[in-house]
Order: C-alpha cells, then sequence, then structure tokens
C-alpha cells in the first residue's frame, strides 16, 4: 500500500487521530506548496537520537524548512553522529549498572561515554579555531560557524550552514554543548548573547509573507517559535505533534488554538494538532505530504 | 513511497514509538503467517464510529483472526451503519445544543438520533425473529443469530456469523443494544446467560495450537481475550495499542509484560506495546504487516 | 494543616487542577448533603487492591452511597482480603520471575497464588451454600448473597448486603470471581442472567427524585452508572477522576459535558472532571467534602 | 482531618499514587530536615498563574530553598502581579473572541492586555535603571536588580533577591519579560551572557554537601537544574512532579532513575517521581512535608 492511499483512508474515516493525521497531512502539503509561505521546524526531545537526524536534513536541503529551532541536546547528539559516536539500542534500564557501563540512557536510546570523550576533544577544536578567527555575535552565529567546520554530510548542523537555514536554540547553555562552551570559556572568551538571536530572526518573520510552523514535541522551541511571530500577528498555519496534555496549562501542551488568543497564531489561521508520538507521526504525515506534494493531488 | 518502506524507516531508527510501531509490524506479520497461531482481536473504545469498521470486516473474510471480543457500543454502531445510519462529522462540541438536535457525541463523532429510532425498529424486528425461532443460549450466540438477519455485507455482525468468527461481547448488556435488548425482556424471554460463553470460548482456546491477541484500547475486551488464555498458561503473543498510561495501575493501561505474572502470557512470549491512537497505529501496523506477508520478506 | 484549609487555598488558585479539586470537593458536598439526591459510587481499575476499600466501606456503611457499580476485580480482591489474603509491595518488575514465585502484579502491587488458592476454596463452599438455598435471579441478587455469607467487617460485599446497597457488577464474569463461577457451573447450576440488574436499577433511578454519579476510572461502570439514568433524562451531577485522555473518543477518557448529549446528564447539571490518580485525589476530595459538610460551611 | 494524617492513610495504602505521594512527602521533609542538604527548586510550566505565587515566596523566605530555577514565563507573571496586575478566571474557550477582547489564555486561566501595558512601562523604567546603575554580568545578576527594584512584598523575584537565592532563568530571553529585554536593546546595551551564569551555580553545587532538587513540571528548569549537579557525580536526592509520559523519550517526562546513567543522580540517591498535576499534588506534598517538620515525626 502507498502512504498516499493510506492517508486517503484516514481521511474517509475523518474523525479522533485518524482525522488529525489525515487534515495535518494535507496542511503541510499545503504548506510545503505555497511559495508565499516560510515554513519554522521547531524539535524538541530527543528526535535526533530518535532517528529523525536524516529527515530533518532532508528538510533543509530540499529548501522546505526556512529557519530550524530546536535543544542544545539535539545539536549534541547530531554532532556526536558527526564525530564517529552513535545512538545504541538494548542495553536494558538499570540506571546504575549503564552508569558503571559509561552508558546514558534516554528513553530505550543508548549513548557511550566514549562517543562523548571525542565530541569532547573535536567540539574544543571547533572551539579553538572560532574563537581565534571570528567574533561570534549571537547563539545562531555560533552554531552556524560550528556548521562550517564540520565535514559529515549527515550533518543537520553542517547542511543548516550550507543551505542557509539559520538553526536557533536559545536553550543552548542547557546541553552537553553548552557545558563545553562554558568550560572552554573558564580560560577563553566566546561569551553568547541571549538577546542577539531576536533581532535576526523578526526579520525573517518580518521578511516573510506568511509564515508556517510544525512543532515537534513542545518545550522552550514551540515557545519561541510562535512567539517570534507574535509582533506581526501570529503564524498564518501550525501543525503540533505532542503527547503532552492539555489539562496542565503548560505550554508544551497546550491546544494551538490558544496561540490566537496571544496573537501568536493568526484569527482564521490553519491549526492541527496530532496526539501521538512524533518519531511515528511526524514522518508518517511528512511521507504523505509529500506524495500529496509529488502528485499535485490537493491543488 | 511504500508503507513497507516506511515501516523499514522505523526499524531504522528503532527506539521510542518508532521501534515500537515497527516491532508490532513484524510481530503482527509473523502472528498472521503461523498457521499454527490463531488470533483474537480485542476491540475498545469507538472504533467503529472511528472508522475501522471495514478493516475489521476485512479481517474476518480473509481469515485473518478467529475471534472478535469487543463492546456492546461497537456492536450497536456496526447494526446503526447496517441499518441505514451513519456517522458524522462537525457539529461542535456544545452538548446541550447538540442534544436539542438530536445528535450525540463521542469526541469529535455525532450520531443522529434518527438513526436510533430506526435501530431500535430494525433489531426490535429481529429481536422478534429470533425470540420466535430459537432458544439463545449465550451472548455469542445471541449475536451470531441476529448476523444472521443482516443483510449489509459491510456488516461485522454478518461477516462474523458467515465465516464462522464467534464474537464475544461480555458486556454487551451496557449499550444500546443491551437497553433493546433489556426492553424487549420486559414482555419477553430472551435472557443472556452470562457464563455460557466461558465454555465455547475455553474450548477455542483449547484447540488452538498456539494464541496471539491483537488489543486495541483496553477496557473488558482486553481483560476477557487475555483472562480467556489463563488456564492453557497464557497467550504466545500479543500487541496492544494503547493511549492509556500504566501509573494509575488500571489493565487498560497495563503493560503487556505484566500479564505474563498471571499466566496471561507465556514465559517468553512476543509481547509488544505500542502508545498512541488505535485509529492511525493499526491501520498502519496492519498494513505493513500485509506487505511483509505478501512478499514473504521476513520470512 | 487541615484538608479543609488546603482545599480552600485550593480554591484560592482556582485554575488548573487545583480549581478542578476544588470545585469537586464542593460538588460532593453538595451532594452529600442534598437529601433528594442518590449517590451511585462508580470504581474501575484496582482501586481495592490500591488501599481504598476501607474508604468505600465507609461509604457505604455512612449511608453516603445508595449503589455501588464496579468490576469483578474489585469484588475478588474484596474477597481475598475477607478469606485472610492480602496485597503486597516490593516484588520488583521481573513478571516472568514473579510467576515463578507465585505472584500476580498490579503496576506496584502483588498477589500471592497461596490466597488465590484459599479463596478458590472459601468462594466455592459459598457457592456451593448459595446454589443449595436459593434461585439467583441477577447478578446483584448472586453478589447479595455472597455478602450474606461474609464474616469480614471490612468487606465491600458484607456491608453492601448488610446496608441494602446494591452492587452491580456487568461485567462480573470477567474476573478470578467470574471463573470460580463459571467452573462451578460446569457442574452446577448457577447462571446469571445478563439482562435482569437493568429492571432493578432502574427501579432505583426512577425512585430517586435526584442522581449523582461519582465515577472513579472509566470503564464498564462508567458507562453503566450514567447509561442507567438515560431513561429519566440522565444524572443531576456528576464527579469523574481519571488519568485516561479525551483524544481517543474512549467513553473512559470522555469529559463528562458529552454525556449530556446522550441525555445520559441533564441540561444544567453540575459535572465537574478532575484529572490525576484516583487513589490520592479521591480521599482528598472525600476528605474535603466531609469536613464540609461536617462544617456546614458551604450550605 | 489533617494533611499529616491524610498522608499517613496515603502511606498506608503504599501502592500506586497514593504511594507515590507518601513517599515524596517523607523524602522532602527529610531533605528540610537534612541541615547538609541545599534544596534546589525546578518550576517549569505556569505555577505562578496556577497559583503557586505564595508558596513560592513562602519557600525562599523561610529558608527551605536555596536555588530557584524557572522559567521566563513565570518571571513575567510574578511581575505582573508586582505591577498590580492579576490572572483572571471563566472568559471561555473562544480564542479568537479572547484576542479580541485584550485576553490571554493559559488552560483556564486569563490575562488581560492591559495588565501587561503596566508591566511594559514599569519594566522598561527598571531596565533603565539597571542599565545606567549597573553592568550585569548574568541572566542572574539580572534578575537579582530587578528584585531590588519591586516593592511587593508577595513578589517571588524580590524574596529571592531580599533572601540571596539565585534565581536562573536560562530561557529567560523566550518571554514577554525577554521581549522587553530585546526591545530595550534595540536602543540600549543590556546583553546578557548566556554562558556566564553556570560558573556561579556550579560554584553553589560544589559548595554544598549534598543537594537535592524539586523538580515542579519538566522543561528546560528540570534538566538545567539536574545537569548542573553533573560534575559533581549528581544530586543526592529528587523529587519530580509531573503529568508528562515517558514514552516519548522526552527529559520532561523521563523517570528520575534516568538521571543516575547520566550521573545527575547518584546511584543510591532516593528518587520519587510522582504522576499528577503539580498544582495539587505539591502544596499537598509540602504540607504533608512541613507537617512531619513540625512534629519531628519521621526523624
Amino acid at each position: 500500500m502507498k502512504i498516499s492511499d493510506f492517508i486517503e483512508e484516514m481521511g474517509n474515516a475523518g474523525v479522533l487521530g485518524a482525522g488529525r493525521v489525515y487534515r495535518a497531512t494535507n496542511l503541510l502539503s499545503e504548506m510545503i506548496k505555497d511559495p508565499e509561505l516560510n515554513i519554522f521546524l521547531s524539535v524538541a526531545g530527543p528526535m535526533v537520537p530518535g532517528g529523525m537526524r536524516s529527515i530533518i536534513v532532508d528538510l533543509i536541503k530540499n529548501g522546505i524548512i526556512k529557519v530550524l529551532i530546536t535543544s542544545g541536546a539535539n545539536l549534541t547528539h547530531d554532532l556526536l553522529e558527526s564525530f564517529g559516536g552513535s545512538h545504541y539500542r538494548n542495553y536494558g534500564f538499570d540506571d546504575e549498572k549503564l552508569h558503571d557501563s559509561g552508558m546514558g540512557r534516554i528513553g530505550d536510546i543508548y549513548t557511550k561515554s566514549e562517543d562523548f570523550e571525542i565530541f569532547e576533544n573535536e567540539i574544543n577544536h571547533i572551539l579553538e579555531k572560532i574563537a581565534s578567527e571570528t567574533e561570534i555575535t549571537s547563539i545562531q552565529d555560533f552554531i552556524y560557524h560550528v556548521g562550517t567546520q564540520i565535514t559529515d554530510e549527515n550533518s543537520i548542523i553542517k547542511a543548516a550552514a550550507d543551505n542557509n537555514v539559520p538553526i536557533y536554540a536559545p536553550g543552548i547553555i542547557d546541553s552537553m554543548l553548552g557545558l563545553q562552551l562554558w568550560m572552554f570559556n573558564q580560560s577563553n572568551k566566546l561569551g553568547l548573547d541571549a538577546v542577539a538571536d531576536m533581532h535576526q530572526l523578526s526579520d525573517i518573520v518580518f521578511e516573510s509573507d506568511k509564515v508556517g510552523v510544525v512543532i515537534l514535541g513542545g518545550g522552550l522551541p514551540k515557545h519561541y517559535s510562535l512567539a517570534s511571530n507574535l509582533l506581526k500577528g501570529g503564524v498564518d498555519a501550525a501543525i503540533q505533534i505532542t503527547m503532552d496534555r492539555s489539562e496542565t496549562g503548560s505550554l508544551s501542551g497546550a491546544p494551538l488554538e490558544e496561540a490566537k488568543s496571544w496573537a501568536k497564531a493568526k484569527a482564521g489561521s490553519n491549526l492541527v494538532t496530532v496526539v501521538g508520538d512524533a518519531t511515528v507521526l511526524f514522518p508518517l504525515v511528512l511521507a504523505g505530504a509529500l506524495d500529496l506534494v509529488d502528485s499535485g493531488e490537493n491543488e
């Protein structure tokens, strides 16, 4: 069976999760086909360790997303793989034993401390090079310069640098990458101005005829991607895939509609929230949308 | 993109929800291909109103499932459609207004009272016919006899009757169908012995070399499908797709592993729990498994 | 700090979970104080193994609840304790090992097979006694007669029999108690008419000026308690405490408002859904409501 | 009933949510009584709009917490109230209408744009004063200086400044406070170095004999509070109250045990995760712990 036929069946059901997946797929295909609309991708949670690295690289390389907003952790894990490290499976759930074996756990994903040691060496060489050659002006500018030093063609950070897709990571300091940056700063000067990113990002927002955001998980990236559109009256379209609940009031689980009250989404904007695991549902929605774009079906 | 390629990508990720979907798909294809294994399908939640009716009918007609365990509500909604009724969309969420307009709501699914009126008439004719012609011996026997009176080729109940797939609905009385049965019994005699089903179902279990269960949602059907295998040491394989949490201790959200402690699943049995919306994930897992069966890939 | 002061603080916050707990507490106190309103308590999930047995017994003995609707499992575990068995803690999560040690697991609660052996012996003596002395007319009638044979003052089933609180367990057959009943029926005759309960329960509904339901968990008991009020236009008030989500459309997680569309709750009825673990939140809401009733504060 | 008696009942149940609340309460009382242990409080989600402001102020004033880690949003809402604004209830859920009436929605909590206008004026006066008088060295230093300008005795930021409790808000820029900071920087110079906070926070960690963290919600504050203890081998104790799920792999829903694999929690550290709404469960656990501390019961 083809994904596009499957999505069509979801549309025939049209309700509950099936209806949400169908509507998200159609909205994403419309967002991709609209030449006036710039797509921001917001990525929280362990999406790189969770296997979505190549999907994000493709979205950058084929020009589908114009901006990436993510966590320092996803950038760290992208670099970990670029430097030859990997993510592992099936090492059990005894966290004290894992620690003794030099493994870190993220759900059912495992990392090895030897990969982090290589990461530390490599990133420190890069930090030294950047510090000696450039004056860093913002977090985005820092990530860009890291990207210029990466040779791995499968790297999100490199692909973004190569394709002029800015990466924003407002919480970068809270990650292994941030930790290295802090330790590097003990004896060097490579401070990151937390305010400076906003200038450039708001320029992108104002230069966009329309903005659509695709939000995987919640967290800081979700709020940042919506709030950056506040001064222009909000986004024109948004898709959110999350397992977080709405009842606690946290933004991560908030229905997208709530953004309309804050002018983070425009009145009349097309908003679809899908409840579920983004590692399954985003590849599904994306594959369906790309099938639709290729076939020109829902033009 | 083909579903089988998509599932393969899920396997490459191999972790979090993607890994669970991949493992469930492989397990289901193995269950389907194993000539010694009988598949029981357990269906709770609004799966018929949610658009899964034709999928279940196909599973019965093509011989994939040997037993169906479900709620009285799903049987009611199957009959509602067989009698010409339907399920509707997009009538809003003001439940008092919906009531005044003669509509019942299930999430974002709507029913019309006029369809239920037809349902009542039709089911009463059938009840009268059954009561005059047969002595009902169990709930399963009752559902079977209803099935023989249905002409709609898209009906689960008819397909089950035609193909000798017994339907168990231990909570049948707690549904619109049960309500009609109760009202019919005010002036007639068509009592249903709640104990009698167990005789036949345990015979099926003992005659099966192996049993695998596919559990959509939780509820009474989940427990019934697992517990019916208790006397034989438990099921040999199981897949569960649910959004319920494990922390409250309720069986609906319990991890399948827990069934091993009760001998409802055998030691060493292959068990996969997928967290998410069954109206999306079961069609996905099933389509992937059928692709695998057709291609003979994971033999 | 007193619970009533704590609930008052929840009311000062007034929003999110705090607001829900406050409103549920006030509604429950109003339900208890209203002499025209009969309270039905619906109990799904492992509430007896989860430590709520004595709370339910007290609610029966002090006349607060008029009807109890629950699962066969909770009745089984009530009997298990009445026959000298217990629920255990801290035996780990390796289900195959647990099985080998004769333990069954429910989340972090454990049972011992030796307790179930005693349960089987004892319940069989009771079944023999009942079968020889009475003709059972319904599931409720069966549970009542079991209750008359229990000597344990802490038993829910005994307290209910002593205080004329009918217990409905429409899915009783799907439990260890049901299993014993089925095996007993292999050589005896003690069939349970699944339809008969509805006659008596609907009489109770029609004789009640008003009905309020308190719903712990979802499942068959939730639907049964609401649906039994359908013919009279729905309940007058309801409180639900559950961790289930609404997005899958299953009744267990459905917001109580949805019941209005089906005339299972009256237009204008007071309905409060609290999201969380009932083993914490129901004792909290109940203690707060009893404080309010004692002090006459919210009259 | 007293909270301490209630918590004792939770301990008698000892399992499921009741057991978790009991264990969290005991652990928190031990943490409070341990003179060698410094408590870090991590607060994500709308805890200030959700009514927890005075609880947090009390924890600062009575010396229970040594460090507060939170979001820019909670700081914004603390200032909003200090400047005379408020949080409102019961304005419905039509977000386009809310926007037209100048209201922003957070679940069932509402804000008014006129309060935000006052906030903007007041914070700008403070920013001007700070920029003219001091050179800001870190985000924590900035928040401290804001605190010295606040006169409202109910303010978290003022209480923290008065009592030398540092507040860390690594994602501060992503909030209304951050937005004002950015706009102020268009024509002024008040940059915030995202790296500098780490120096001071790691000093606090190394000067503490032991660290215990209390984590409300997840998000950036959760990771930051745990990761800041990484270089010292992890925290000695932790309590987490969250509704997020573990299955997606995101840190917000991750079980605390996972932190042991990363040396963010020590082997053998006492860790309790409670699943539920922090606006109910944290006040409950805290009230119970304070009762225990006062009575000296679990010494």
